[in-house]
């Protein structure tokens, strides 16, 4: 059965980013997604560092649980690239010929539609101008049973989370105060009504909480 | 050496209130305390239960904390309840002859000053119309050695905090998204530089974030 699912930067004062850097957030990203960085996970799978460096705590087990299982990824134009680049018919993203996904990736845009991009590694970029239902749902449907990962920015993962539309959220909380930047938790309320809560501790002191929707 | 502590109630998303429940949250009260109402200690101390029910993980061991080594407490107008009788004289505070807190209570208020109340137990109320530095200062050399706690409101609580005047602070999160209500946080940019920051899980599920300021 398809979920949706979303993993989220927060610190402790509700401030978030989404995995991706188009946040803008300076110095601030650096210190939400610290412990996360310092993973054995991120090291290879990000660095390519195969020395088993890194920490394998519960930080490392939600790293490693974040790519696995994922048929499908939706993102965000600005996580894409397109904002930053928008006269650039040519622009194929920031991650090379051989991007991280493996999946399809439908990309939200309100632009001029493109066509779609393949690449190396099975990733295929679409470009898709609809509402977030239809798009998720031919996402849901191109994962064949594994599950579609709204990989951000923060503004789009936010819109899915509004709509009801998300399985199971998955939120690295670091334990700083940043006031400011955008935030994370506003017109959720009840979310633990519908989803349940866990929360556990890392090493790190990261506080990992996660709502997941039982299935029907 | 007195240290200056707070222990405040929060949701996930920074919604919050100080132990007393002038803070008008409705049922939303009742869920951010759920987990403290629950301890063996709030059963014992509070409901005047000896009978030993009651939760006696992480969540009773920072209730149990809480009165341990408290010298003087400071509260506001509101949490004493001059707001609620604004014109009776004689209101003598919402605890009864023998009030719980057994030491001098400061109650900062911005009206016209009121004779001190001696109470039972070791309780005796004063009523200060002066900055927080100064009634801090009174209420450190009364604890004599033992801490000083700011017992709150919110808003008195904010005030010592955002004056870089507490040494502990103990935040019980429940993880519920309440979207409404005062809110913590603000202004407390970088509270983590000054304070070493530890989060715990409670079995309730309740994370306990505490800030320890480093004794000089």
């Amino acid at each position: 059965m398809t979920r949706v699912r979303i993993d989220l930067f927060s610190s402790l004062d509700g401030y978030s980013s989404s995995i991706d850097q188009t946040a803008g957030m300076g110095e601030d990203w650096g210190r939400l997604t610290q412990a996360y960085a310092a993973t054995r996970t991120f090291r290879r799978q990000v660095l390519g560092d195969t020395s088993g460096a890194g920490t394998t705590g519960l930080d490392d087990a939600h790293a490693a649980a974040h790519s696995v299982g994922v048929g499908a990824e939706i993102m965000g134009a600005a996580m894409f690239g397109l904002h930053s680049f928008p006269d650039d018919p040519d622009w194929r993203g920031w991650w090379g010929e051989n991007p991280p996904f493996g999946t399809p990736v439908y990309v939200l845009t309100h632009t001029a539609p493109r066509p779609s991009i393949p690449m190396q590694g099975g990733t295929t970029f679409h470009f898709r101008n609809d509402a977030i239902e239809t798009v998720l749902a031919e996402a849901s449907a191109a994962a064949q049973g594994a599950d579609v990962r709204v990989g951000g920015g923060l503004r789009v993962a936010r819109q899915f989370l509004r709509a009801g539309l998300v399985d199971d959220l998955h939120v690295m909380i670091a334990p700083i105060l940043l006031d400011r930047g955008a935030r994370l938790w506003d017109d959720l309320r009840g979310l633990e009504r519908t989803h349940e809560v866990r929360t556990e501790v890392a090493e790190s002191g990261t506080i990992h909480v996660t709502f997941t929707r039982q299935a029907a």
